[in-house]
This record gives structure tokens, sequence and C-alpha cells, in this order.
């Protein structure tokens, strides 16, 4: 891969402006890879993530018991396989197969990176109480990486049914948010 | 106002994408206004929204002992206010009169609309359970309002220190996912 370690003080930058990411998950030996836009950033460092994964997904399980994931940031390139991945189930389908995507192990955790998305983040499990009202799990990223070629990636964002906005143009105004 | 009700199984569209919001409480006569980007839905009908409000804001109080706020949707003409709400606290500064946003009384909940926001959900604080952890409010829409007229908004995606991606261009697949 070409992707180098991001700081983890980084992290937030990537998931703070909302893209659709990629959840990938391994269990038994069977990796699977799912389609979510519910996550929110719950602090800086170490970088905590809120996520909703339903426990009608087949990754539910899979994260449950291994407490570990990999968050996949794609661009548009890879929008035919985002959608496919939202629209099939891990239990009757190979998704890496049948979409093209390439799983590479980790560095620290036991789910794969998916190595066609330009940012991954790796992440264990860090609080399962809030799971069994709203499926929210808080993930705490422990390795990240990203493509330094890609400047100004062209992100994905669900509107709902298929329909995204894509990442346009950046604008910079002074400010002391971090 | 030329808004008009949204049905609420509609409102996660709005905050899917990630969009920056203003995030607008009343407490005790003062209005106030704060920009926020850690959020997510969290369930579709009743809509339901994680939210990070830090204690270090001043809205954190209000939000606490009023249970009520109106998450806010600005496009990128009011990217100067959004970043100087940002960047100034309620505890000194009004900042509606300051940066000239308008407040208009809510329908169901006793805080302000900003008017200059082409979308606006009324909240009612659901669950206080995650906030001496992680400072995350659960919040239930209760009414939400949109203008129609605007049918590609130009939203502000945070990436850190005042750099945001504008919405660009959108795409549509065939999907099953809502």
């Amino acid at each position: 891969m070409a992707k180098r370690s991001l700081p983890l003080a980084k992290a937030y930058g990537l998931l703070e402006p909302g893209p659709v990411v990629l959840l990938t998950t391994s269990r038994r030996g069977q990796p699977n890879v799912m389609t979510m836009s519910w996550h929110t950033m719950l602090e800086f460092e170490p970088p905590l993530v809120g996520c909703v994964v339903s426990d009608r997904n087949h990754s539910f399980a899979a994260l449950k018991a291994t407490r570990a994931c990999v968050i996949n940031v794609p661009t548009a390139k890879l929008a035919k396989q985002v959608v496919g991945c939202g629209n099939t189930s891990g239990a009757k389908v190979d998704k890496f197969a049948r979409f093209g995507l390439t799983p590479v192990p980790a560095a620290q955790v036991a789910a794969p990176l998916v190595a066609e998305c330009y940012a991954n983040l790796e992440c264990r499990v860090a609080d399962t109480r809030m799971v069994a009202k709203y499926c929210l799990f808080v993930l705490e990223v422990v390795q990240a990486w990203i493509d330094p070629a890609l400047t100004n990636p062209r992100t994905m964002h669900h509107l709902g049914w298929g329909s995204f906005m894509l990442a346009g143009r950046r604008i910079r105004l002074p400010s002391k948010m971090r």
C-alpha cells in the first residue's frame, strides 16, 4: 500500500465531515463489509467514534463478538461498491469477492482494511452500554492510515434512497475551532 | 418564513450527510447559538439524534436545564456566522446580535429557530445517560422545517481549524437503503 500512518490526533478530520464509510469486520475467518452513515466523533484523543450498527445487519454479531473493526473511507470512484455493500447481506454474499474489494490485514486489529478506500481507521470497541437501546457502539481508533496523494477526496454523503452529495470545493476561514 | 413543515420521517436526510449545524438554546430569556459538527442520526422515526455538546460550551447548561434546542442547518452563505459562533462564547456575547442572526419562535420547543438557516429541527432532550461520560445528548426531533426552494443546499462540512468542504454535486444510484 502507498498509504502512510496518520497521527491519531488528526483522525477526526476524516469523519467529522460526515462521509459514508465501509465498516469491515471478520469472524471465524470470514471478512465482511457494510455501508454505514450514522457515525459521529465523540472525542479527539484518543479518538472515539460513536456509530450505529443495526442488529439487523450481519456485521452486528461480528462486531459484538470480536470487538474489532475498521472504518474505511471511500471516494465516489467506489460508488457502485458502496451501494452494493449496502444492499446485500454478508450472511449470503462474500462482498469482497462480489464487489472486487481487496482485504488487507490491519496492523492492530483482527479486521481487514479495504485497500481501495483512501483512508482506514483501525478500531476497537470501547463501550457497548448504548448497544442494547440504540445499537450505538463506541469505538476507539487505534491506528489510522491515509493515502497522502489525495488532497481533496471526493467523499460520498448519503441523502437517502441512493442519493448522495459528493464533496465539493474547500474553503478556509480564520478559526480557533479544532 | 417561507419555510414549510417537513415530515419527521424525512428529517434524517438533513443530518445524515454530516453538515455543520447551529444549535440554539434559550435560558432565562437569553437565546444562544453554538456551532456543532459532532452529531449522528440514531433512529429514523421518531427521529433521534445523538450530539456532543461539550461541558465547556455555554450551551451545555442551558440544554441540560431546559431539555430543548433547535438544530439549524446553514449553507455556505452563512460561513462567517458559523465560524463566528464557533469562536465566541454565549457567556460573553449575544451572538444573534453580534452576527446578525434572527431568532424566530419555535412551534413546539422553548428555543429559537435561526431564520437564516435553510432547515430547522425542533428537538427535545430524550436521554441524558451518556452526558456524564461523553457529553452526548440524545435528542428527539419533534418538528422539522425546510425552505422548499433550496433543492441542492451548499452545506458546510468541517475538516478542522476553519477548513470546510462545501457540498458539491449530487448523484443517484439504484438502492434500497433508506
